[in-house]
């Protein structure tokens, strides 16, 4: 039975296409290394056309299948699980940027593509394709959609569901929907594009897809300044959006400790005043002028906070290399956490006038909890998204950390989440990892329609089953 | 039967809620008066829980219900049918903003409230709420949000799916779902907001949404812009938007037909520079700085442009009453045309780009069908959307004109639209007006996952049975 149905798989996408012996480890693992699971096979076609075919011989076979792009995801979506019955539907060969329309501001892409090649494409025709996240040079379009992925530019070009026109998808029942819209409007009825992005291939496999583009910025400047607290920041986020409005393209967070962990696991960072201050924050402004008004725009906004006194202390990069420099230490915080030990991740996201009141509370609980327990809180507070990371305490053993209070810090911080009506995923979704935890945090409602619509579209439960949607 | 069931619906919202006699013409009547239908009552909830009593009572009695705004929609898909059997659903007495949140940017509203009302809410707190379309005065935002509502300033904004963060919803089982989140970002599951939006009250019935607000501009600007071509009139777009960025609020083309009928029907409001040019152009340019900052950059602007030939010639308005007279000559285009006469009217899309070229072979197509024929064609040029509306030759008999070529005229336009990767109803929906277009203008994989959504979610077709879904 199975050498048959890998007969048809060979048939339709090629004999080498079809990967069943040898390390699929690459496949198999999870970017994380949280789950190794058992591929029947990784079968990579090289068309649309071709995987509707290989989507009809699972729909036939009743053969569950994982779409995966770059096997980056972070909850577990994109890779089997240990049954040996699923197939991975690896979407990298689809590669090729389809077309660019410069005057209606878009791209066409196949859903194979690295994100990076992207961005470097749009550069090319002298624009810019704003998506950008830790990933970028290996995760995919496909997977970005699939997820919705976030990253740091959201707060002014939206996550990636807000860069998407349209998209090309193959259905459960291996056809092909061709919703490769170029279109800023169209109500011709249901929003299908919005439905599958977001759906981690769980209601069909998006293969193309139609991305906005947007002039490239005359200068970009960076500034990083210290706050007397996260109410400050918060304060400091409205005067940025109204003295730059869309000029504000970055606004990250970053507590004392997690800024500690930086200078202490890479101190040739060099990380600017955070010793004396509970948070920094790292701004970016995109200007169409020049960057004379960039800087001019800047200085405006940043006198006008220190007056205020939601700045307390504040830099602007100079040049380019410093820029680089300031965006370098937010972006090895993960890294430098990863040298400090093992901790619990978290990606939660809040209404931004609540963060404050969220992360006192949530902090004195979790002391009351753990004493000296240890939080790395940072993220794109311009988003309301904070990655709220919860480190043993010092010199304590993380394994055992992790085994006694991994649960409990979890519902811990998800429970404070869902007091003050946030999300307990803001941008890197649900897969396999966190599907159990979804009916204690969402709505019995929301949860009975997103099993109607899984049910509407993948009637037999052959895509990603078992990911997103609880059972 | 039919007593019992007005009784049940009279004790849930209220005898003086249920209207069965008298002149229901404001909520049996279309806005355009194409249709008059007959309802078998008029119910006007109070609260979400009672719109929730009267779905039920609908779901359990097997009666179709049509939800209604302000009734201001221009595809009938906001009134009942002849049949005497659907009630319509007034939301309007849910007229209460719940909150506004100035530090999240967000406003949380009934779906009753009117447009205009919700825009000056957010500006008594100083902030702005930026749908803004010809209907404001009597639209309700949960229709615009049914419809997905363009307007003029969908090129910054985006249209009402943009604008919202979050619902609440009646189910068509009568359960409400409180999806009403002020969050930037929420990947946890799939995305149920935006299937509400734009579906015209066929999936459930929206109560309540959490909007965005955007600090309000510092300068608002206005020029008018005298172009040779479309193809000229699409560069300077690109223009524009480089130099302008998100400053571009506005951008609308007007043909010079269009033009010509404000100038004919109404002298008094003095259009600029259309006599020797095709088409203008109206311009709003939006600063986070000042006035001063914004002239400027419009200057920089109109003078390349003038250099690259894509302008003729322009000027900018002085002032805000000014700036108000041109935006009046564009509002009032509609209405000339209406004093013109009855036309043909078409809300279509395209990609950008591929206007000029669709613009001359549709225009040429239709004088070699109809000789002599009009053509007002006018609209969001930023969105790719224009109101291609066909006018009958000078002097002609109009309901004659209409009688004999609608429908050659509508399949010729709308072939042409397909031809061009575009859509036939870019802004204002699908309603029963052109459900019946739908199969020739949609794919059948679409129009087949549509049908699946709509049986998953109203398996009983209660909710605005016929609308937007084909059957």
């Amino acid at each position: 039975m199975n050498e048959e149905f890998l007969n048809r798989l060979r048939a339709a996408v090629g004999a080498a296409n079809v990967l069943t012996d040898g390390d699929l480890s690459a496949w198999e693992q999870d970017w994380r290394k949280r789950t190794r699971g058992k591929a029947l096979a990784v079968v990579r076609p090289g068309s649309t056309e071709e995987v509707a075919a290989v989507v009809r011989a699972c729909a036939e076979s009743g053969t569950p299948l994982v779409p995966q792009g770059g096997n980056t995801g972070l909850v577990v979506g994109g890779v089997p699980d240990e049954s040996g019955r699923e197939i991975v539907l690896s979407l990298t060969r689809l590669n090729k940027v389809r077309g660019i329309d410069p005057a209606n501001l878009t791209m066409t892409v196949d859903a194979g593509c690295v994100l990076q090649n992207l961005q470097q494409a749009a550069e090319q025709a002298g624009l810019l394709f704003p998506l950008s996240l830790a990933a970028e040079g290996s995760c995919t379009i496909g997977g970005n959609l699939a997820t919705n992925a976030g990253g740091t530019q959201v707060l002014r070009y939206g996550n990636t569901r807000e860069l998407c026109l349209g998209l090309e998808v193959v259905t459960a029942q291996g056809e092909v929907w061709s919703g490769l819209s170029g279109l800023r409007k169209d109500n011709t009825g249901y929003d299908l594009r919005d439905l599958f992005i977001g759906s981690e291939g769980t209601l069909g496999v998006i293969t193309g897809a139609t991305m906005k583009l947007y002039p490239l910025p005359a200068a970009t400047l960076t500034a990083w300044a210290a706050v007397p607290s996260l109410e400050a920041a918060v304060k400091l986020l409205g005067l940025a959006q109204k003295h730059l409005g869309a000029g504000l393209t970055g606004f990250e967070v970053m507590g004392q400790f997690a800024l500690a962990l930086v200078d202490k696991h890479y101190p040739q960072l060099r990380v600017p005043l955070f010793r004396e201050f509970p948070y920094c924050v790292l701004l970016e402004n995109s200007d169409t002028e020049s960057e004379e008004h960039a800087r001019g725009a800047f200085e405006r906004l940043l006198e006008t906070a220190l007056e205020d006194g939601c700045v307390a202390d504040a830099v602007v990069a100079e040049n380019i290399a410093q820029a680089h420099g300031l965006w370098h230490i937010r972006e090895s915080i993960p890294l430098a956490q990863a040298e400090e030990g093992l901790n619990i991740k978290h990606d939660i996201s809040l209404p931004v006038s609540r963060i404050p009141t969220y992360c006192a509370e949530t902090d004195a609980l979790l002391q009351k909890e753990i004493p000296g327990v240890r939080l790395v809180n940072f993220g794109h507070l311009g988003d309301g998204n904070l990655h709220y990371n919860v480190q043993a305490p010092e010199g304590g053993d993380m394994k055992a950390f992790l085994r006694e209070h991994e649960e409990r810090v979890n519902t811990l911080v998800y429970d404070q989440v869902k007091r003050f009506d946030g999300s307990i995923s803001a941008e890197h979704g649900i897969g396999g990892l966190k599907v159990g935890k979804l009916p204690e945090y969402k709505s019995k409602v929301a949860i009975g329609m997103m099993q109607a619509l899984k049910k509407a579209l993948d009637p037999k439960d052959i895509l990603n089953p078992g990911r997103v949607v609880p059972r």
